[in-house]
């Protein structure tokens, strides 16, 4: 599909139809998220492919109970965790950059957006989870040590197309040569 | 262009032709940033344009003197600087999720993904900076308040085409139902 109609058309979707995801479509739309950009190309993301609708569902009420994902996650045929090892991307010879020291989110962003507009050009539609507990998500995917969690993405065919949210216009955060 | 043609040839780009990125450009790939999703469609995200050859030459110079990037940033007819509101995202109802408390990385992540791929479509490069000096980068900027910077990312068109970094396999980073 061309690109400009990948990156207009996708929206974040939260009503899946009963088609399952297959095997097939879930390494298909992780082949694109390798070529992503990363801290000193570190790739520090690693990929849970939940199937397991038990652990769909743990995760879901148990961790995003009351999220607007919450519904369409409990019906999934496919959610992915993205996690991260926090001590591999942002670092230089042990010092922290960018005072924020989570640099690991913006590269896991950076790989989640390249899978989202993936999986619509496949005809998949995902939303974004972020607002999650992230203790208790941890526990239930056995995810310890280094490893933090970036973002949950449901995944299934769309139910109907959505009207793209209001967005703001390039001249309302465009700044020439300082901020202010 | 075919989507899966600039997600696979899209590469960080580190030395620019003297082309003139021209405004026209800019903004065309600005419009393409305005379809990333962010936390409840906040889009906490600040775009600042650096046109200047001084200052472009000082935030080099002074906030990433010995980046790959250094090099390529101070001959570059555009460097854009993403930075965000750190209030406007992963939080509802003044509570911060995801322990990291910083998804506007994350946010940020995914619109500059947007950005490096509408720029390679556009017959451009860029690279992603993000070992600089932030309280450096923030002064010369004016950036103050809640404003934090994401990254710094250098634009012009490039040289010559570059070979692709190695990549972790899928089967590398995939796991499925738990971590471990």
């Amino acid at each position: 599909m061309d690109f400009n109609k990948v990156v207009e058309g996708r929206r974040s979707v939260r009503k899946f139809t009963d088609h399952v995801v297959t095997d097939a479509q879930l390494n298909e739309a992780l082949e694109s998220l390798r070529y992503t950009p990363s801290w000193a190309n570190s790739q520090c993301w690693e990929i849970i492919a939940i199937r397991d609708n038990e652990v769909m569902k743990q995760l879901a009420e148990e961790s995003y109970p009351k999220n607007p994902a919450t519904k369409c996650s409990l019906t999934a045929s496919l959610i992915l965790v993205a996690c991260y090892d926090k001590t591999k991307s942002g670092f230089y010879k042990g010092h922290s950059f960018n005072d924020v020291g989570t640099w690991g989110m913006f590269d896991l962003g950076m790989a989640c957006q390249a899978l989202s507009l993936k999986l619509h050009e496949m005809g998949l539609g995902s939303v974004v989870v972020g607002a999650y507990d992230s203790t208790k998500a941890k526990e239930i995917l056995n995810i310890d040590g280094d490893y933090e969690i970036a973002a949950i993405m449901p995944v299934g065919k769309p139910v109907a197309e959505t009207p793209m949210p209001k967005r703001r216009e390039v001249s309302e955060f465009l700044h020439i040569d300082k901020l202010k």
